[in-house]
């Protein structure tokens, strides 16, 4: 099935405690279009400068990305983000970022993506989230990303925006931040209880959490010795479980479970190494290698 | 098989942010105890003042705990500690700590003790469980615990006793201090190569990893709702994990696996009340099926 993304692309450059890089790809909608596109076809729809490389367009489309959405601005700059991760790998300060063309992102989406029939609205204002689904024709299931920003700042816009997705994912503090309550499960229930139909709860190392009416449930991440930098693993986590689903069709119960499983180990590759350059070294048959571990370490 | 533990029996005072309680049973042994007590008989081995009630000694009978081992000194005090969590449940201060009796422990195993095959030395002084290893005749299986003070002010002394004992049980934050090592999976390794045959770090909320020579995993903890006290959740896993091991009187990877799951589960019945209150009112039967949905959960 269709498979739709909105989201940025852009240029990060890291310093993690022993590395730094300057100026790779990064981006919510670069990362999560890779790393569903080991399942499905994908529709990017993103901006960026006229300093962004046709080397990194030319590698999303040689995976059968769709980059007729990804919008070029004559004597732009791409979106710019500049972060440093603490020893800890998991808490990260912002150094510098340049909103750049992504400041005036308004997505059109090209007539031939309006009809997507999975959509994933990446984090972005709930504004900008709701005026792509006010562009797409009868989409069977949208999922959305969100961040502290959006709830401080827009809360009512978000609180509109939640009663129209069918899936939310957001990950720890953020849940706990839209729902003041400081236990997953309780926050979990209660986000439910504010539109969406599913509600997933990023963990980092520690995996995540799944709720629905029915179900709630936890997996945890692959355990990895290689984290060198954890930039894009929540983006590349929602690209897995949306890029299952769109292969598969459906997202019954069962799938969803095997797809969040799916976002969890392409998301633990990514972390193997900057921006897409673990990702960009496997293959469907890894992830299916390392789904077969992970299955027997959860399994007793 | 004979299952021992040495560890401390203590009264807790204990604030939430929502609710507090008064010098209410507490104490690593009688967690541990009380936990293994669903699956295997325990012998502990401890002390108390003579301001510990006669009450709690029988509620630990009851439950086919030999308290034979349990010493009380006349005219003494039992060990007293109050604690205050903070609004995650996770992190904690200590209000107030009197070790009292405990503090002059040199604990003596009856004769009837020394010959017991599970041994789980619960945090002390590495010198004291050192001591206890001493005195035993030939155990099957050891497991100890230990904390950041012992990590910090008797480093030799630890080392020396990680070359004696079979497994080893510590949480996140403590493995890292060990091993100077942020990554969990890293610090699990380095932890083996210092004598264990196995290690487990305990991750609170998140579960727990085990590491041997041809294992890692990492079991997520199961989702619960109502955290009342997390005081004693270690401890009760811990005891879940010897008391199943104890049952089984194997600890084949398989058996080591199932009882790191049944640990997982008790801790999240001990979590749910204050002191041994959820624990006294649930059966076998209640965590085995916790255990019917917990291995759902992890299947897909």
């Amino acid at each position: 099935m269709s498979l739709l993304v909105v989201g940025s692309v852009a240029f990060d450059s890291i310093q993690t405690p022993t590395q730094t890089r300057e100026r790779i790809l990064g981006g919510s909608a670069t990362y999560f279009s890779y790393a569903a596109s080991f399942f499905a076809p994908v529709r990017l729809v993103g901006v960026v400068g006229e300093d962004f490389p046709a080397e990194h367009t030319a590698l999303l489309k040689s995976r059968n990305i769709d980059t007729s959405g990804l919008h070029v601005i004559p004597g732009g700059k791409t979106f710019f983000w500049k972060g440093k991760y603490l020893p800890n790998m998991n808490d990260r300060e912002t150094l510098e970022i340049e909103l750049n063309v992504f400041g005036d992102f308004r997505p059109k989406l090209p007539d031939a993506f309006r009809r997507s029939e999975f959509i994933f609205l990446a984090n972005g204002s709930p504004v900008t989230q709701m005026s792509v689904l006010e562009q797409a024709t009868g989409p069977r299931l949208v999922v959305a990303d969100t961040m502290d920003l959006w709830i401080r700042t827009q809360h009512g816009e978000l609180m509109a925006l939640l009663k129209r997705i069918d899936g939310l994912v957001m990950n720890d503090s953020e849940a706990k931040l839209l729902t003041d309550d400081e236990n997953l499960v309780t926050a979990g229930h209660k986000i439910l209880k504010l539109g969406p139909r599913f509600v997933v709860i990023k963990k980092g190392e520690h995996g995540a959490m799944f709720f629905s009416e029915h179900e709630t449930y936890v997996l945890p991440a692959f355990p990895t010795e290689r984290v060198i930098d954890p930039t894009g693993a929540g983006d590349s986590f929602a690209g897995g479980l949306m890029g299952y689903l769109a292969s598969r069709g459906n997202f019954e119960p069962q799938t969803l479970k095997e797809a969040m499983a799916y976002g969890i180990l392409v998301a633990s590759f990514t972390v193997e190494d900057f921006s897409l350059d673990r990702l960009r070294r496997i293959t469907k048959g890894d992830l299916d290698l390392r789904m077969e571990r992970y299955r027997k370490m959860l399994s007793f």
